[in-house]
């Protein structure tokens, strides 16, 4: 299975595998971006793409220039159409825009990141066996968005001889994966002419044949990046003269899960990945360490992020070091709009292969929660709907993968969602 | 044994079991100020009392104005003449000059505080049994500072009728405990003028007829107060609506005793008294704490104490409390002149009962340093030396006592090294 | 206002002031104890007295021996009966059995020990402007104790003379305060027969006036002392031969408030009393420190208790110090029982003066959860209601007060719930 | 500058650096020993290798299997001759000895591994710009031992046709940084017959033409691996599932750097490495660190690790998670016989090129000090000399280098003192 060069023509469940086996992990989304431009301009969309698709100040968690000169290099390689990793600077994303009729500008959001995780390789992991199982060490599509980019496509495919009386905007979002690329495509300025903004999830323990009207509740949550950085000296000789990165991380992890709980709900702090590397004999020079605090509700984790950098700040005071934080990454909580959630119960009803229909708790954090409350600030209404998808592993685990029906059923709904929104 | 309304006619030995039973605590030594300098003017001397004794922007570690009144309506009531308390003011210590001959200044200092803890009063320890044990709970001259100050007023009574071709000052200093008092007694300027200073402590682990003709190498030191506020808030409703003071005192604890050995000698920290006073379920609001730091020399202690204030100070940001930190006491370190050293092993070995004379290392420290300093700062010699004294039990315990046969043996050595001096 | 000898005659108003003025905080209810037995038993009631009303293993929280004999020495000082106080040994708490008829075993559980904190003095405190203060140091009626204990005793008074086809118990525990006295009360025995139980608190923010028919959804709440002992040492000189009691603490402080969060619901920990008593100059020998955990549901706040266990236990052991862990008390959850929630509010319907019945969530703790689930664990019906007593100031503070017209409306509430239980 | 196949024929320069351009780290060193054996073997010396001169059980700091089999296999693939490869099996080293007379048995001992680092690349560098940098990613000869294995090499065929009267010994020790290979070879037996033992080392500070005839007083020091090993859980949904091996390395981290100084002399700690590796929503299932104590004396540094052991075993029992610690290196102290000493003052001062000798203090730590103590325990003497390399930059940096001079300098010294030593 060599790279595809262009999807036109593809199935959809092609276009998919084609993904999942060259996946691309947030912000290196050039090739997936390139494929998706060029079919979308094919069909008679208006495109943006990577840096007119975001705000850039408002960018999270980018890697750094060498990654992402990378990353483009090796989608030049794989076969992406040059004009458009030419047009997309250095900056993944793409909107695509079309104007069929006078009536409401309704949008569908889908990701299109890969996780940063090894994917299984063993013939019972059925991408491995079958030979789509990703060739990039270390970046693998264990979420679905493989699927959720060929959605995206498959409703513009559907819709491109027209059908549907307005506009039709679709939002293929970079690096969702850690909640980085959700703010910045809020605040593009897309966003603010949509009536309605459907925004999509496959899998999440739901079988296919089954839609979710609505995901509700998600959690509030932001990823913070710590440096502390001190002075280096010899531990032996002169432990005075070094000011310790180290003792400053561990005052502030220690107080970090110290946080006092917060009466009016539910919060959650945790450190992940810390890493200090000098030799036994040095006092540490800089430590990093990546904090991730989620809340109940947009106050309560903005609660615990306020107190994380009162305790960042308290323990570099402490050791005598600089440090910089950086927010990797954020998400907030949102609400889907009745109306909305109705519409996706009649489309799905209309549809064939829908078993049944269900509303349910998200559980988790989602980046769509930005473009959904842009939407609903400006006036418009919005839902974040699922589509099941019968994953044999777990998201976000080396087994991951989906019932490929789902892409198809997918499409099929929220097509006619879109249709019953005009 | 009533309290004596003075000491003109009375033994030294009598003089220092009544300072020993009315054992007055840094800073609230009014009675003993007030009964020693009744007899300084008569015998002749010019008496600075209390406030002129010391730069009271200097005075560190002095209790709260309650106390002190407590402490000299206390010493009125136990018959100290009237009109030096009154004269004295809020602050304790003597400084009596004599002018004899024209001949050089010579400076003797004796501190005379009592420890602020509880004497024993069982029938082994000889102050209880003989009725001369402090009658003032939680008071007790446990370092031998009341023989201090009678060796201070034999001194001035042996040379009442002249014998000293010179100028004499005797120096009764407040609060050495701690190291409160010494510091801003060497800012008054009563040592400006000093040639020749001696300081003398009786104990010290030798015995009655030992004199020690000079303590080097004392350890610099400096006694820190801290109070955290911060407010308090229900722990089970209100988890959040606190800002826990007991938080920051635990995270400065830590990270105090964490602070780095230094490359260059000797360092010590410690944190000895902590008071956290709430219910279980209230976030708590005050926090104090008592810290000690040591070095080698003056500049190891004030890295120590440098270090102590980051740590403090980066401990209330990261729990977004208040603090206060007070200077408790301070101590620096000094060196004997070696022409003093050998005035005082001639004295010595010029007196009848002097068994033994040594040099040793004092181990402690002393706030007597800031006298020495500042004599020697202006061009003048200094000695530290030493009375041996036969104590029964260690300095600062409940049995602690003396034998008084070292009293008058100290008076003899110390009159006539300062007759040598002029 | 001198301390009442006997309570016979004397008005539920003049007995609930008796109360208060010589307030007795737990386990030191002596007077309180002795005082209501002698009536109780007049009234001819079956009265079981101190040790005869706990299992004395489960007793939590007691306060040292010369405590306990202070305050029963104090309680005869004041005139208390002689021979209920010979009676009840040691140990506080009085249950009055009365069989009327063949009918249900009915219960009343009041708690009547006083809070430990000192009351407010001045006239705009009407218990100090009318001269029925505490005249106890540091033991104040401020959660309304004193009033349940007059309303356990006004129902006595009530059935003195019959009226109810059934037999009576009449619970008066010690030491709720802490959630002490209610396991071991609920371990005697004497519940184990009981039908029907009901358990009164007054004033929790409702006016006079308004009957609570049930509280809820109590917290589940457990309260440690710890207490670390290592070994003194000189900082200065030999800070190594130390083992550091307050590090040991400040590391448990550090790591109690780090315990994670429960992903099944609310949890809470806070470190109260911390007291560590060194000169700054010596290695901590001994801290201590009071913990307070608790939990939405039981099995939270004993996986709270079991992390406390851990994170102590890991302290000590890194600083090589000892340590002793008591519980100083307990509580846990309940559900009240439908049919006494009714019956609770068909009793309000039928009494003047009541003018509103209101359902709550407790929000708080209550030892009474044990006395509760004895008694549904055995197959009897159980409700917690309330009494609404327009407190001027919130429970616990130095100017709580109720509007005492709650006393007898309490008792004509509960004397109509129990003759409708028969 | 391609692998030397065999040593035999070229100058000790050239041996130099070949060495330093196929740089092995400790442990690794497969072809820098086959190398050697090979010439050694020829010279007629006897051949002890791998295995067979260490104690196995005594080996510390060793990496993972795969990592030596690729370092032996990268050896083979330079062309390390093949017969000593095999016969050294997993372990590197060489024991030479050939016996010329009756008299005493003298030893050299020279360390021959490299540094974990990268070497500069730059112009700047000498052995950059003269093309024998190593060309092994993160081995780098940054402390000389390449220059000492041959002083070894030109010690042997300085005596290769005799000149002595008595037995040589060749000690060519592996992974003497962190101290690692010393204890396991002084435990081999090849020890325990020796009379006199040289020990030496280059640069140091000094020029080239200084021999320093003794080295000082090293300090003890111990290195540890500790691994905390708990149970990963997801950060939002199930944080107290997790058992946080993060939180047991912090509580770890905050309570090693708070060791109790001790009275008797400096102490050290030092954590260097730290590594969490977890997504920021997952509980920390492991943590490594790296530690190292250091005391002026084998006790003080015993003390250190004592407490540190306690500590580590204190935090794993807090958070409930496993730990296991590895000793990673261990250095003890040692004197230099004076007998020794004056012989390699005669030898420097015999030897044409010697401008100075000086006798200095250590300042670090030196595993050789095993080697010392063996042969003085069994009733030999013992040196640890030095050779002044003027080295451009400081040991361990990038840029070390020396002046190769210092080599056949530190060969005349050393034949002469062996010389002077039968």
């Amino acid at each position: 299975m060599d790279p595809l060069t262009t999807f036109d023509g593809r199935s959809l469940e092609a276009v998919r595998r084609d993904l999942h086996k060259y996946a691309e992990a947030g912000w290196k989304e050039f090739r997936t971006s390139a494929l998706l431009a060029a079919e979308l301009d094919d069909l008679g969309y208006e495109v943006s793409l990577g840096e007119a698709t975001v705000d850039p100040d408002e960018r999270m968690g980018v890697p750094p220039a060498d990654e992402l000169a990378a990353a483009k290099a090796r989608a030049r390689e794989e076969g992406a159409p040059e004009a458009y990793l030419d047009e997309m600077g250095d900056v993944t994303g793409v909107v695509a825009t079309r104007e069929f009729g006078d009536g409401p500008v309704v949008g569908l959001r889908t990701d299109i990141d890969a996780l940063e995780r090894q994917e299984a390789a063993d013939d019972g992991h059925r991408p491995a066996a079958e030979g789509f199982a990703s060739v990039h060490p270390g970046e693998m599509h264990a979420c679905g968005h493989d699927a959720h980019a060929a959605i995206g496509l498959g409703v513009a495919r559907a819709f491109a001889d027209g059908g549907f009386d307005g506009t039709l905007k679709l939002f293929f979002q970079s690096a969702e994966e850690g909640g980085r690329g959700g703010k910045p495509m809020a605040a593009s300025g897309h966003l603010d002419d949509i009536d309605h903004l459907f925004a999509v999830h496959v899998g999440l323990g739901e079988p296919a044949g089954t839609i979710v009207s609505s995901y509700d509740a998600p959690l509030s949550n932001a990823k913070l990046d710590i440096t502390f950085t001190g002075e280096p000296s010899h531990a032996g000789g002169e432990p005075h003269a070094g000011r310790n990165a180290l003792q400053a991380a561990t005052a502030a992890i220690e107080n970090l899960y110290g946080i006092a709980r917060h009466g009016d709900g539910a919060t959650r702090i945790n450190v992940g990945q810390v890493s200090a590397d000098n030799a036994q004999n040095v006092i540490c020079e800089e430590a990093t360490m990546r904090v991730e605090v989620r809340g109940e509700t947009h106050d309560l984790s903005e609660y615990m992020l306020g107190r994380v950098r009162d305790v960042v700040d308290g323990a570099a005071t402490m050791h005598d070091v600089e440090y910089e934080t950086g927010l990797y990454g954020k998400t907030t909580t949102f609400r889907n709009d009745e109306s909305m959630v109705e519409t996706v119960e009649a489309a799905a009803a209309a549809t064939d292969g829908v078993d049944e229909t269900v509303s349910k708790e998200f559980g988790g954090s989602e980046d769509a929660s930005y473009l959904v409350r842009r939407v609903q600030e400006r006036g418009g209404t919005a839902v974040y709907l699922g589509v099941g998808a019968s994953n044999p592993s777990g998201h976000h685990t080396a087994y991951f993968d989906i019932d490929e029906a789902a892409i198809d059923l997918g499409v099929d709904v929220i097509v006619e969602a879109i249709a019953r929104s005009a």
